[in-house]
């Protein structure tokens, strides 16, 4: 299907393996198990399941969840045409199809019933049904459906109902070890390897406080914001400060904690 | 009618009875009473009408509802063509008209306006008032209403109004007891009966954990889904973890309680 | 109107009446009085309409009220047809041009301001502005407007404003006494009198636990239910089990207490 | 303009006047000053509002309010046609460009912003910006608009904006004193005087009752039909039952108590 | 531009100056400052927008805000047409595109959304961005953006963001004093002189009662309602009730009060 | 491309550096880095940001967020056409196409879900799914993203997700020194250099005041309108009072104090 070769991956995308992470996937895969990346934001899901489908060779379809998506958005509509209503496959559709990865970013974002609409996917026979068309699809063989979650985020509103976490296998990602993670920063922020240890170095610091005025750590992509504005030229205290530090709070004592905090590294 | 015939199943739909439930359905669909299908999450109610309309030789359309699904996605819909305006039938118009099985899945989920919808479908005269076509449509004589409920899943906003309760009889369904359900988890998880017959005993632990910090046990898919990685090279442990203890469960100390259970039964 | 004689009733409706509901109802008519019918679910008020619009010689338009339906659906809207937009009657409009007798299921679960849309129809000129029509429509001299109304079901949110109720005159409905009831049973579930008998007895216990931890007992219809499973080969108290007690309790206690009583009737 | 010709009144309809009520209409009318109709449901504030249109030579164009209807319901709105887009004038505006007289029944069932819709036509340049069509329509020297208000029903939710009430002068309805409903219910319900007077001694009993477990005494609608079933052959207590008793009430016990009322006049 | 000509004032409005607030207008518009007008329900705003337009020899486009109302309806929207889709202007985009006043009146009944959308107005740049075209509309160098408001009526929900009051310079009305408002009413109620001082003094008490059981005292435009009353025939005492006393409240005993302070001046 | 023509800035936009604000956009724009404009509400960081987008030669497509503006009205919607539906590009993909900065202005108002639909460019591939069209437009090389953020309004429902607020760098605004600003104000305000130091001063003793019955305190455009005003001869107290006094405030106490601090400077 031509129109598929958009969502491949002609070059590898650049992941560092932290543990069995690969393997894992792969079996879910061979089983062709709906699978739920877990973890927090910030940590590589996205670049992990871009890399998966390089490795495996399909397609990647990639859909960022939000409240306002609704079930036809995800499963596809009617359009009007010069000659009629034409029916138009959504993303997820066109994954079953065709035989594509599917990944549901953000999957809590959504409205509950438009989850509810992945679970015919995830049973046995794995169908969709096009009610608006009548359709009954089959899903490709090679289909596979994957959502991303950060239980990091809990509210009484937004939760993964457990009639769908029970339809997922779970592989769970954490922020690479340090040496993982001050390679990652030297190599896509473009810095040497003793500015990225030292990023790193605040980046953890920065996770202890979770819990303790801060919601979230600093994370990976952070710290490579930080490094990339480093190698422009920006003094580290200020490029900390502006990818770190104020991304991170709005309070003024813990702002300056955090900001003692990187100049126990950058002195 | 041609249409109908993806509907209908080829080859008969795995399943294993555990009580009287075959001749209990078989019995309503003689009486045509709409029909509920009430237990827990995985436990095989959607299996089981596969099953039952492959057996009495029905097509069967499957809804999985959810708040998004409006009357209209049901009943059908004036599209607009390349001619005016042409009627679509919905669902459970479809299977009306053409007198398959209706099966409205997880019916909790769907807005308590779009469940009054049905009421006219489950009186005496069976009809469906098509309001948006002026059409009084009078079901096919095959046709019968089935629904799937999960009483456990309790909320106040959420529950079925009395007065469509008392529309339907019940079929009750649980897990299957351990033997057979060894025998499911070994025949479709692809593992030795000793393997499946381990992991059926980790699934039973899980179900004595509800109410006690879980807010359900370990499913029947669910194991099959840990049999499935385990068949696939991923240690058992391991597989446990991915498809048993993260899907159900967040709590720290609950997920360590469970890890220690899959020790006991796979060291 | 051709098109009303789908609405007409060939043969007649069975109803047995259990007071003075059918000379109050012609009474009703003859002045074409808006009348409501009061009483609890499936005691029969949706018979004993069919049995009146029969008698009466009129056509019926039944309309199952539900939260989704706005005003434009019961009056009619705008279609957009190959030459421009026509205009289509709901079900509200069909009844006042053409003389139907229009009855509104359940008219607490619709709309507050779409209830209030039919006021104008109550009033003594008995019109229908059809506001996107720029029309007022006057009633046929048939017309009668008939409402269902289950007033065990209140609740905060929906109740019948004072000014629609008094828009209408009342008839009461209860439960057949015992005798009418077995010989409705036997006549619909098709079982011998002394079954019919024993499951009325059943029937009428379970209507004293009202309050009692039942919110409602059972109905005519579910005692017809349990006596047709009976008719085809159910023992008696699995059919209890699946018609009267499940679908009236989810406590335990009082499925165990229901299943007592059935077994005084059926040993 | 032809298309008025169906508002117009061809015979007068009956009103009994109370009070000043008329010259205090002609004055605001002369004065084309927005008037308001205050007092309870029923008490004959439509009729009235009938009748001055007949007296006046004016057409009436009435719109029931409701919560559904939007401020393009009453001003109009473009609609799709063979050739393009034709707009269409919605009622309000109708009766501002023709010089009709345009009622607002129950005008607080609107939502406030289709209230706030109607300020303009109430300033001194007597304007309606029909701002979907970029047009300013100045109201006809004949028009005037009138709106109904039950101020018994208070809610939160729901009330007159001060900024719309100090917009209208208001005039105040109240039931009619006893001889001149007495003749009213004779004269519409058809009953002989004597009946007449019982019925209006009760409605006048009922009154008293409301704030005392009552939310509304009858009105003189629900004496008319009262009276109309019993010229129908309905014995008297039996028609106070359905058309005053159980219209008014749910509770047993008022119940009970306006029965004993009616059998002190209806012995 | 000659749609715009229906929006110029042919005659001058009628306007007595209170205070400074015409010199003060005339700098704000000269600078092309966005001006708001603050003060109670019909003290004049509208009739001195009005009149400024004229005396400013500007195209006048009112809004009358309301919850309803989108961004859409204001900014402009594509319209089907036969040969596809055409844009059509906003009242906003016309008057910023034609060099007009555009006046929102009562701007807190919008959604703060719609609110929103007018900042880029306000803007040094004095752009609207036309998102829905893709065109960024510069504005006339003769538009200006007036709004209304009330700041007395205040409440949790409805309240002007601070970020957009800070964009406006703000012109403070009040009722005009006793001389003036006595002319004004004369002239605009068609009474004499000394009727019309009365009135005033009426109004005036009524408003010390504002905070002590009123939610606002009598307007300008109520006096000359009440004016227009007895100018055709009404009593004094029945004109006040009318115009003032209803009008303003429900409660009965301040509804009494009221009237005693009529007695006072009309005996 | 000829249509982002118009959304270049021919001129240089008048903007006076306060720190290092420049040079740390030069750097994050370099690094192509998701940027977040952070201050108070008329600071000066819309001014900043088309200063930037003329500095370095890029188009700028500014959204002003709302409430109501739909992931649609960003991306881009299907319109009807004479032949048929055609894709119109919304402000977000246009620049994203084109190689333009685009800037949401006040992210906060827009809904989450909106908000999240921005997530996928600031991913490391950035790339925006056209769920609509099935298409992946990867972003052009010279696109960036810019938000403004005022954490001064803060609230429980409409707050900055963490997991938004990591995916951009941020650059702190405040208002300029005193000497930049009565430079600012003089410039802009067309009134001498005196005059604009008092002014600033009044505006200075304004901001201290925030959090002690203030809001906020006056913003630079405040002050520049101020400055307007007394240029076209209002005085400076009137002047102060229509700009300052009036806008900030409805306490009386807290306007009589802003009033006497400005009649400490302009006496």
């Amino acid at each position: 299907m031509e129109r598929m070769e958009r969502h491949r991956f002609e070059t590898e995308p650049y992941y560092l393996p932290v543990g069995d992470e690969v393997a894992q996937f792969e079996a879910a895969y061979a089983a062709r198990l709906p699978t739920m990346l877990k973890g927090p934001t910030g940590c590589g899901k996205t670049r992990f399941i871009e890399h998966m489908a390089w490795r495996l060779g399909r397609p990647l379809v990639t859909v960022a969840c939000n409240e306002d998506m609704s079930a036809g958005d995800l499963v596809g509509r009617w359009l009007l045409d010069a000659g009629g209503t034409v029916w138009q496959d959504g993303p997820l559709t066109l994954a079953a199809r065709t035989g594509a990865i599917c990944y549901l970013d953000e999957i809590v974002e959504a409205r509950q019933d438009t989850v509810v609409a992945i679970h015919p996917l995830t049973d046995a026979r794995r169908m969709l049904p096009l009610e608006k068309r009548n359709e009954v699809l089959r899903a490709h063989e090679d289909f596979q459906l994957v959502i991303s979650w950060n239980p990091g985020y809990q509210s009484l509103m937004k939760d993964l109902k457990t009639s769908t976490r029970q339809r997922f296998v779970a592989i769970d990602f954490h922020y690479p070890p340090p040496e993982r993670e001050a390679e990652i920063v030297a190599h896509e922020g473009g810095v040497e390897a003793e500015v990225a240890r030292r990023l790193v170095a605040v980046g953890a610091k920065s996770r202890n406080l979770k819990g303790h005025g801060l919601e979230e750590g600093a994370s990976t992509r952070m710290l490579v914001y930080a490094a990339s504005l480093i190698a422009r030229g920006i003094p580290a205290h200020q490029a900390c400060r502006m990818a770190l530090v104020q991304p991170l709070t709005e309070d003024e004592a813990m702002a300056a904690a955090l900001s003692d905090l990187v100049d126990t590294f950058f002195d």
